[in-house]
């Protein structure tokens, strides 16, 4: 059976577009005689639509894409992800669904057995889980449709406070039963910077375990703060990988099931390092924010350091120069190579900037202010109006001329609450929110790798915040090499104090830092949604409450 | 069997604290010669605890506090919701439950076999459902132990798109088998404005159909946004209410069981009106707030329109008026009734004020921005520059004096994008931003029925933003009780525009309204948490993407 593998970039909810985009890639399936195309999870409406599926038209839009697809399916057979209805009167309203169709026909619809409901997952909060798993025949050769989690009912787990088997059964056992001759699994999986080793791990594993070939077809783009990466693939029944689709770009193969078997394996070494693939989620995101949201324009602060430098660099690549505005907003306290090293930066990445000095707006707030504050009190307060004088005029900028405001922290400062909350954190998307202060600067020589972009003196300059005489980020925190190994034991791998500190770093560092997280959600509660590289970004993937006493 | 109802406020995380008041109401409950004493769902570590139930740190101090707690023990027995382990290898980590202890010994955990994934609950998210169901014999007595939504297999439906059985089971039916002789149900089950109503159908349905007693315990007491009212009850086998403990506080009451069924019942009205409610829950929701989290005082901005002086009464009331100080930023359109209106509000209040104007600000400001800006273009931007600065303003005062700062929007307002963001959507905590407008209305009417707080002015001026000559809300939108009823239809019931508009609203304000709401998602992502009155406040109750075309 020639099968077509189409890996899109879908719209959350434009299911014109995202229907437009099948139906075409059906003819073109047909024209070169395949015989089955298949579309990844949730096709027809973009994965993830989260509450939008409570919405009754959303469900009759998706129902009438199906409709819409099944005038194209004569003499082919097309799987698409789609929700599906539970006519029951018992369970959740809608299933997690793959559409079997074929000649106007809708032969079969399958559900997802196992929903993901952990870290971005909601899939309980929407969907019934099915209980029943039945092969498909298409074209004489017997499929177990798989969706997404359904093969993924052994985790791989590196957290001491985790199952590996997160479910009680296992879909591919029970399909067994019916004699299956291929896998075929869709999928709406995102990136991490470590996810597609556990998914080649997974599907390697299914398909030897099982004994079959396996045909995996996932979703490429990002919508709002969740990326996916494609990376659609084939495995023979051995778990070899044969085939593998582009990364972060939309891709449209054909496989002839009979011959996978046969087929070279490739050793897909995983060829890209860990930031080139992060650079490239980081532009595909940005990217997707603005087409999918109409935006054309993007805006930063440009300080003269390394974060807003490596945002100016990713927005550039994102969007074009052209459609990038930087602002330099120097203070009082500024030093002067801030502001060189800024207008430099962005001279050779070619966007356009201003200088918008803040000493005359800082000295009028601090007048209005006197009446009211103690005298000769500089302290913290003093430091945030800086910041908020900043923020005020990049949206100020950001409203005159509509270009989208980016915020430019980064995970080190998000967790341990270094950023002034309507200053420093404004902007409509985080994009290095989830890299840590020492992946920002493997970006930056990265991105320097082609042409050194980023000067010199911005990478090798002492961070600072500029925010009061010769100050300098490590005055209160260890070494962001220290501070970010203590964040990623305790955020990602979810350590507690106790056991940081018994891998050897120094008590006070770690529980100074531990309570600085802790005592800071209620900044990161009111922070822009991040664009999520790591498996443990902030946002709606990790949830703690701000009013709680965090008792270690 | 005489039972002891211990209705608590519990701080999430604060093991300490809980365990404390569970071991002196078992002491009290012991010297009043009670067999048995029942306390609420997850009472050990509070509720909601979110992800911290992730950390194995956390879940070590909840098992310490229940071996603690069983210490307490001799002669009685008590029941005592806590997270319970799943030793199984399959499944999610942990269960929700109720541990059955007496004589220093565990000597049965029930686990919730229903488990809410929907709106702010994420309880699959870490709970694994128990599919056991069985009775536990105390004192001779057998006793079906129901864990909150247990008794909601059934569920009340106001909208297009439910299933009143969300479930495919009910734990009542099965532990039928068992002959149960009395139901117990251990609940966090939050205040709503009709909640009430719902719950008090649910536990008598449950009671009259099952043909036996039942003993509800609910939590009190607010955490981050979600209020807990308390409300208790014991209700006889025909369906009746007998007892009812307080609302929005703690209490403690004693109940025989062997004469339920021939206590008087009591006709409990729902003697408080809606507005009363809202009004209790939101003073208990503010009080919570600052007292968790460890702050003392508030600030707000005072504007002499209606929706501050109604957050600043609230404030007055929750944390007394000696803790509550107003900052009045006028600014070149600001009408001198604004000021007036503001001043008279917090002398009657007898809270302390401070004046500061905001021109020099503002001119400051733009004159560092008249470079870069088009010439004579007084559009929003200045609009948000002006509710920018008065944010700046406050949070330096809240730097400077340690102030939390109060959030005054409502809820129509967030609803349609009608706030600056880092303007007047600044603050640690929203208390009206579940409110619509006109109920802000009837809550000022509330407050002012005892003393009129709330000068007549500010009641009944045309609402203005004041950011321009002459500005009206009612300028842009339709007004207040059209937008609302609409607002209410797309927002809590979950019609489509189409109906709304089949309902007799007008087609041009239902699409614009529906159009605002929908674009307004990057606004309400940043926003506050928001203290939760109604059945879908914004936050983590209503989840909607950024990304998407909202396709109507």
């Amino acid at each position: 059976m020639k099968v077509a593998i189409a890996q899109n970039n879908y719209h959350v909810g434009n299911f014109e577009s995202n229907t437009n985009k099948i139906v075409l890639q059906i003819k073109r399936a047909k024209e070169q005689g395949a015989q089955l195309i298949v579309f990844s999870e949730l096709a027809v409406c973009g994965y993830p639509p989260l509450d939008l599926l409570e919405q009754q038209g959303f469900i009759e839009k998706a129902e009438k894409a199906i409709n819409d697809i099944l005038l194209h399916t004569t003499g082919i057979t097309a799987i698409v992800g789609a929700p599906g209805i539970n006519n029951s009167e018992e369970g959740k309203k809608l299933y997690n669904s793959a559409y079997v169709i074929a000649n106007g026909e809708i032969r079969k619809v399958i559900h997802k057995s196992l929903l993901p409901t952990y870290d971005i997952f909601d899939e309980y909060r929407y969907f019934e889980p099915s209980e029943d798993n039945e092969v498909v025949e298409i074209e004489g050769t017997k499929v177990a449709i798989t969706i997404c989690e359904d093969l993924w009912d052994e985790q791989p787990i590196d957290q001491p406070f985790a199952q590996s088997r997160l479910y009680k059964h296992a879909p591919m056992r029970k399909l067994m039963a019916h004699s299956p001759e291929i896998i075929i699994n869709i999928a709406a999986s995102p990136f991490s910077h470590n996810q597609e080793y556990k998914r080649r791990d997974i599907l390697r594993r299914n398909a030897s375990t099982y004994n079959l070939p396996l045909i995996y077809v996932n979703q490429v783009g990002a919508n709002t703060n969740i990326i996916f990466d494609g990376n659609s693939k084939v495995v023979n029944s051995r778990g070899e990988i044969v085939t593998q689709l582009k990364r972060f770009e939309e891709d449209f193969q054909f496989v002839e099931t009979s011959v996978i078997n046969q087929m070279k394996i490739t050793d897909f070494n995983l060829d890209d390092t860990n930031i080139r693939q992060i650079h490239n989620a980081l532009v595909l995101g940005i990217s997707d924010y603005f087409t999918k949201t109409g935006f054309k324009k993007a805006l930063l602060g440009l300080s003269g350091g390394i974060d807003s430098a490596v945002v100016a660099a990713l927005a550039c690549r994102a969007l074009g120069a052209e459609n990038v505005h930087g602002l330099l907003m120097p203070s009082e306290f500024s030093s002067d190579h801030s502001v060189n090293d800024a207008e430099l930066l962005a001279q050779r990445l070619g966007m356009t900037y201003d200088i918008v000095p803040i000493k005359d707006i800082y000295t009028s707030t601090n007048n209005a202010l006197a009446p009211v504050f103690p005298e000769n009190t500089f302290d913290i307060t003093e430091e945030n109006i800086q910041a908020r004088i900043r923020g005020m005029l990049l949206m100020a900028y950001s409203n005159k001329y509509g270009n989208m405001l980016l915020n430019t922290s980064n995970k080190s400062e998000a967790a341990v609450g270094y950023s002034t909350l309507y200053g420093d954190s404004n902007g409509g998307l985080s994009s290095i929110g989830d890299l840590y202060k020492k992946q920002v600067y493997a970006l930056a020589e990265f991105i320097n790798s082609e042409k050194e972009f980023i000067p010199y003196n911005t990478i090798n300059k002492e961070p600072s915040a500029e925010l009061r005489p010769d100050q300098q980020d490590s005055d209160s925190l260890p070494p962001y090499y220290v501070l970010d190994s203590i964040l990623f034991e305790y955020i990602e791998r979810k350590q507690s104090p106790k056991e940081v500190i018994s891998m050897g770093f120094k008590r006070s560092d770690v529980e100074k830092i531990v309570r600085l997280v802790n005592i800071s959600e209620h900044k990161r509660y009111q922070f822009p949604p991040i664009l999520r590289v790591s498996s443990k970004s902030f946002g709606e993937g990790r949830r703690f409450p701000i009013v709680a006493k965090y008792d270690f």
